[in-house]
């Protein structure tokens, strides 16, 4: 086991009927902005609720931070933060809301641009203080420091990191009216999360293997019945309690990390506006092959206690193991090839040019390079 | 799923060397009391190190904070507290050390005696910031707000709670001279802690299960190698590591929680002295047994989950959980019956005694009363 620190600071609120407990937990006599999305929040009833937790409160509302949070967006509410001498942020949505938020709060403490500070972590200067209503489970950013950014001018999208929020309230009846295909994302989303800081080597740490098993079985097990009734309140509460703790540090103790698939997705979606979730099903069975060597012991592990593999020779294993992973993302109804969404050469050749400009190496052993990026996006072609 | 809210506040710095962080973690121009047990981290080189680390702190020693913590030897460090103006307390020890130290840092800033702080919640004003350096993985004292105390001249133990370790520095070298049967009762007890939060009803949260059957399982896996090689670094990391999250709330969120067996073991240590994790192995199996209809259900999940038994009627396969889980506590070298420690009808009256008089009622359905706790401590006789 390596040597860790762990902390996390975030208070999580979880349960039926908790928004209200807003009204207890945001500070008073300060100046809040509340951040949205699009407007999804005003049809499912968390609008509503989250106004009336808030009356008596000094706030105001931003509304508008996209999926995968665009900078661009969020100058203005940064403008808008100092003009108004905004003191605390609440973001009211899925990981993209509280992800920009994440931004948003750091940069209005701040002279520098705030992409100058998401590619320059030096010009961090603390941060306003934010927490969050989480509406959609997925992208964990309620109980962790990270946030994804893109960068519309440039097509880029790169990871900020900032505080934990002060608290996380979780409604799983806030995810009931949820589009399928952003259901399929946020479970495929996840599994993939828990394989980053999962799927390096064997006998690392038993108890955080367990663990991260343990989240991916419990994905596998509710999926089904997330997908299928999606008023069901304990399936969603399951599912929702799983997205927070896949992200959350909880699995990643003295453990190595990939992260390749992450980094690879991100392209894809900077590139093409693809949902992040759906890019990562497409790009992980392409590293567990490309990497088969690396990561067999693992792999067998993995295919084995999740899927019940338990015959034939280690290469067969493997095979067996990533097939069933295909499948199941495919039993998510999402895409598991590049084809599928009409995604060419003239994409993969500009990720591997990107990789190879800057150099980046990825991966536990950092030993991804744009070739190997270039093997596994052909693979998944 | 039950509503719930988490928050876990402690930094928890895990690994080789790590106690030379104390430096950098412990306040500047504080005074600080540092509390010790009976003197073992003299002997494994903990001592030397945490001194070396506070070289240039004020600081002043306290000693001899004994097993099941007498309020006794706790008054002496609240009255030293009081006397020389301590800010910050640091236990450097087990997890009596600790708990000990939790009573010290609230009862430090009250009037009142330290025994009616035990017994009276509302006398407690808040506390000095206290942080540990575990040196024996049991308790998870050094990420939760627990603590139990003793009082010697009445023969009663009770639970007492605080806030939360600032930080706590876990280094698996110093538990490599730890005594074989301190091991066996560390494994015990994070077994057991898991149990209290795991066995009550099914498909309430499955992933808790999950978390919950992990601890488990890789207690059940290191257990043979953490009792024989003692010096195996990894396995006795991955012991430490699982006796913490065994006991910081990580497996308890939505659930709902037994500590039946808790408190009957509590009745026997107070009475006997006995080692709390020894009274939980042979409090555990009674409880399972009494409550066969109850937790049924779940214990069936358990035995197919950890045992791998799956075969049989609803009943047998009951018996063979519970027979599977008796011989793991006497695979760690404990006694699983009062009569292999002498320990008699007198005591077994004197508990239920106690149980009727307070009129408590245990478990999570609080329908264990003394008749119900007779019948499983005369099972275990």
């Amino acid at each position: 086991m390596n040597n860790f620190v762990f902390q996390n600071l975030t208070k999580l609120i979880f349960g039926k009927g908790q928004i209200a407990k807003l009204s207890e937990e945001l500070p008073k006599g300060k100046k809040i902005m509340v951040t949205f999305g699009g407007g999804s929040v005003k049809n499912n009833g968390v609008y509503d609720q989250v106004v009336a937790a808030l009356e008596g409160f000094d706030f105001v509302e931003f509304w508008g931070i996209e999926p995968n949070p665009k900078v661009e967006t969020l100058r203005k509410a940064v403008e808008q933060c100092k003009r108004e001498g905004v003191e605390f942020l609440l973001a009211v949505g899925g990981g993209s809301t509280l992800d920009g938020t994440k931004l948003i709060a750091a940069a209005a403490k701040i002279e520098a641009d705030a992409w100058e500070l998401v590619c320059n972590p030096k010009l961090y200067e603390g941060t306003l203080p934010f927490a969050s209503v989480m509406t959609l489970p997925a992208t964990g950013s309620e109980m962790n420091r990270g946030a994804v950014i893109s960068n519309l001018a440039t097509g880029e999208k790169y990871s900020f990191y900032n505080t934990y929020p002060v608290f996380s309230i979780l409604d799983p009846e806030a995810t009931f009216s949820l589009p399928k295909f952003q259901i399929a994302c946020g479970l495929a989303d996840t599994f993939v999360h828990v394989m980053e800081q999962y799927l390096t080597i064997t006998d690392c740490s038993p108890l955080m293997d367990r663990w991260a098993e343990g989240v991916v079985q419990t994905i596998v097990e509710v999926a089904p019945k997330a997908l299928a009734e999606q008023k069901e309140y304990d399936a969603m509460a399951t599912f929702m309690l799983s997205a927070t703790m896949g992200l959350n540090g909880f699995v990643a103790m003295g453990v190595p990390q990939d992260w390749a698939t992450h980094m690879i997705g991100h392209e894809i979606t900077a590139l093409t506006g693809t949902t992040h979730g759906q890019t990562l099903v497409i790009v992980l069975p392409g590293v567990m092959n490309a990497l088969r060597e690396q990561k067999g012991g693992k792999i067998v592990q993995f295919g084995e206690r999740v899927w019940g593999i338990s015959e034939g020779s280690k290469d067969e294993r493997i095979d067996k193991t990533i097939e069933a992973t295909e499948q199941f993302f495919r039993s998510l109804g999402l895409a598991t090839r590049l084809s599928e969404l009409s995604i060419g050469e003239d994409v993969v050749s500009e990720i591997v040019n990107r990789f190879s400009e800057r150099g980046t190496l990825l991966g536990e052993n950092k030993n991804i390079d744009y070739r190997l990026v270039e093997e596994i996006l052909r693979q998944r072609m």
